[in-house]
């Protein structure tokens, strides 16, 4: 093979980021794959300042990337469901491999894309489209094949890891926090992808079916978000050995497979309690390996493009080898998908941190206590906090075992119709991690 | 491809794992291959009396399973250099893929062993050489193959790991914690191996392979040991901000590469420091990820298992597809591999924590403050302790900015030479792993 020819679809962050590792690391690249890698055609409706073009056949029509017969893999870069999936099924038909950092695309429309592929005997590849630079999808697909996994848990967003590592760190509000972080560009003017766990889901989905060999089923993601977490409950989390983290959870059970996004204390002991900021980390446990976790950039245009790239160098190292890609999209063989259901939030078993607004009278703390027994709830622990002086309600803090969540709800529900009770029970998660 | 049939030589530990593996998972792993992957043949001198071989065909003689025409993939599991390098080189030459997890064997005699398997067009894989069951060789040959990688650092002893994590959590001294590492089968009866550094070394230098793309060169791997390293070290470095591990480093500097096993110290924010008991743990750093983190399990019948089964899975997904491997021996294709050279101890620049004995009398400080200057090493920090009500000596501390190895093993002669320093002084080098 004398080389590979890729055409990007896009100019963009990550598609500057993806020329940029291309010529900077060409040598290094050539030697793994034994010739180089290069770039045939960049389709992008504008320039970017960033990118020097000028040795480069830019097209201003991406579908005429598609089409170019010089092309080897067609590399998606502008995001979004439209026209990247028409782009991405047009490129599949014409027999071009594909690579892409699209996580929405992957996660809502990837079933139907990769049956295309599959009946066209091309590859699409999609690395960076969960945790950025994190090898992650090949850990799963290959480093973990001989497993049989039984849960991941993520932190998958970085946007929402560095607003909830402020507000754990600094004791700064959540509004606070999201408004620095729309200005360093960690955030989106509209930031509700990231903070309300969308795109957390997005990723989560993902990474479920290459775990557990189940078809992509985003519509059955339960996603809740950060903004509501108070910082009195960051630091409640804190006193009682414990860390609030926005965690992406699938895990298989015997009455089915849960999916959710949600903010989750977790014991402040665990490796991940400790990943901060923007970086994200995955935690797979596999029935072989036990727990294993992986961390890096989740985001940006260098570490997303080191994920790019590392899909183009597979997909060109395969093409020198062979015409058939050995791996299936999920990693699992399309017809062996199974069917398993994925459980509705309210069959899902968890532990929950509980804060209760009471008034600071006798009798409260065992009508409350009463409550959670009789819906079959055990408390694991209790903090009762002294009242302020200008008021007679105190916090009440309650960790309990694990109970199904519509237990749990409707325990919740009873409470907060004690006359004892100010204002609304604040429930969160707990999750052991082990 | 109805199925591919595996030949494993040896029934110890990793090989009753990996029987164990093959079976429980055999469902998933087929839904993984596309095919089911069966054991064809086990040799092994004696019977394991945790393996049920009754419906295996088993030899005693290792070689036989070499020449079974049966078998597509030797599966080498006796460990040590001889009879494994013989078999190995054996099944290559009868055509046969090899996956093994023998770190010693690959570290000594993988040039050789690779250089054999790229003549006879088959694939020698080593994923379990490393870390046990963290898919770390896939993570750098693969996953990162986008970047230029600047350096990578390790936790890849498990039972040094476990004794330096009982030192600090519970103040213990090393021989103590030696002894019950033992008692538990965590350290071998000798423990050579695992205490002074030459098992980390092992790993390192395939590490350090697959990172840079130069040649296994074990000879040159500088090794120091965890033996000497005091509670009372433990202790200052907590003082300080750090937590003492033993870590395999692999840098690229623009003078060569660094190679180096030691007790280190490492700020205690760094994800690294949290790692702790038998885990192990590598970050990666790449130009274009930045730093990565990859933890689990180091060693284990079944984490070591979980490598073994997906280099399988993967050398079976490969041979339904193609006849030839994609992905050279060290990811780098051989004649790429280059000839930097490896930096003797010496020429290696780094930071130094050091402990010195010093007689409670003014001036003692600027002279030991003088020697350090006259060599160029600027002081970071200092702690003078309060001396004991039966002793005139006091522990002086220091933290020294990067410096050569060999600047500051000469300022420390001088410094010993004092008359008002007792003993001699301790060193160990300090990474801020940034």
């Amino acid at each position: 093979m004398n080389s590979v020819k890729v055409g990007i679809c896009g100019l963009g962050t990550v598609a500057s980021g993806t020329v940029d590792v291309l010529r900077k690391n060409a040598e290094d690249i050539s030697a793994r794959c034994g010739f180089p890698i290069e770039i045939a055609q960049i389709g992008a409706r504008r320039d970017n300042p960033n990118v020097d073009t000028s040795t480069i056949n830019v097209t201003r029509d991406i579908f005429d990337v598609v089409i170019n017969p010089e092309v080897d893999i067609v590399v998606e870069l502008i995001g979004g469901y439209e026209p990247a999936k028409a782009l991405v099924l047009k490129a599949i038909e014409n027999g071009k491999h594909v690579v892409t950092a699209n996580k929405a695309l992957i996660a809502v429309h990837g079933n139907e894309i990769f049956a295309a592929a599959s009946r066209q005997g091309v590859t699409v590849a999609y690395e960076a489209a969960v945790a950025g630079g994190i090898p992650i999808i090949k850990a799963i697909r290959e480093g973990l094949s001989g497993n049989r996994i039984d849960w991941l848990a993520g932190i998958i967003n970085g946007t929402g890891n560095f607003i909830l590592t402020e507000m754990r760190d600094k004791g700064r509000a959540f509004d606070d926090v999201l408004k620095e972080a729309q200005a360093l560009g960690y955030a989106e003017a509209d930031p509700t992808f990231d903070i309300e766990g969308i795109d957390a889901a997005h990723k989560l989905v993902i990474l479920a079916s290459i775990a557990f060999g189940i078809p992509l089923q985003f519509d059955s993601v339960f996603a809740e978000g950060i903004s509501k977490v108070s910082p009195i409950d960051v630091a409640y989390a804190e006193e009682l050995g414990y860390v609030i983290k926005h965690l992406g959870i699938a895990r298989r059970t015997e009455q089915g497979v849960e999916l959710r996004v949600h903010p989750t204390l977790i014991p402040a002991r665990r490796l991940m309690a400790h990943v901060n900021g923007v970086m994200n980390a995955v935690m797979v446990h596999g029935n072989a390996v036990g727990p294993t976790l992986y961390n890096g950039a989740g985001a940006g245009a260098l570490p997303t493009a080191s994920a790019v790239v590392a899909d183009i160098v597979d997909v060109a190292r395969s093409l020198a080898t062979s015409s058939k890609q050995p791996i299936a999209p999920l990693g699992f063989q399309p017809e062996t998908l199974s069917g398993e259901m994925i459980l509705p939030i309210e069959e899902v078993e968890t532990a929950y941190y509980l804060r209760l607004s009471v008034v600071d009278k006798p009798g409260v703390l065992s009508k409350v206590a009463q409550i959670l027994s009789d819906a079959g709830i055990s408390i694991e622990a209790l903090i009762q906090k002294e009242h302020a002086e200008d008021s007679d309600l105190v916090p009440l803090i309650i960790l309990t075992n694990k109970t199904l969540e519509k237990n749990c709800m409707s325990a919740i529900t009873s409470i907060e119709s004690l006359d004892t009770i100010c204002g609304s029970v604040v429930p969160i998660r707990v999750e052991s991690l082990e």
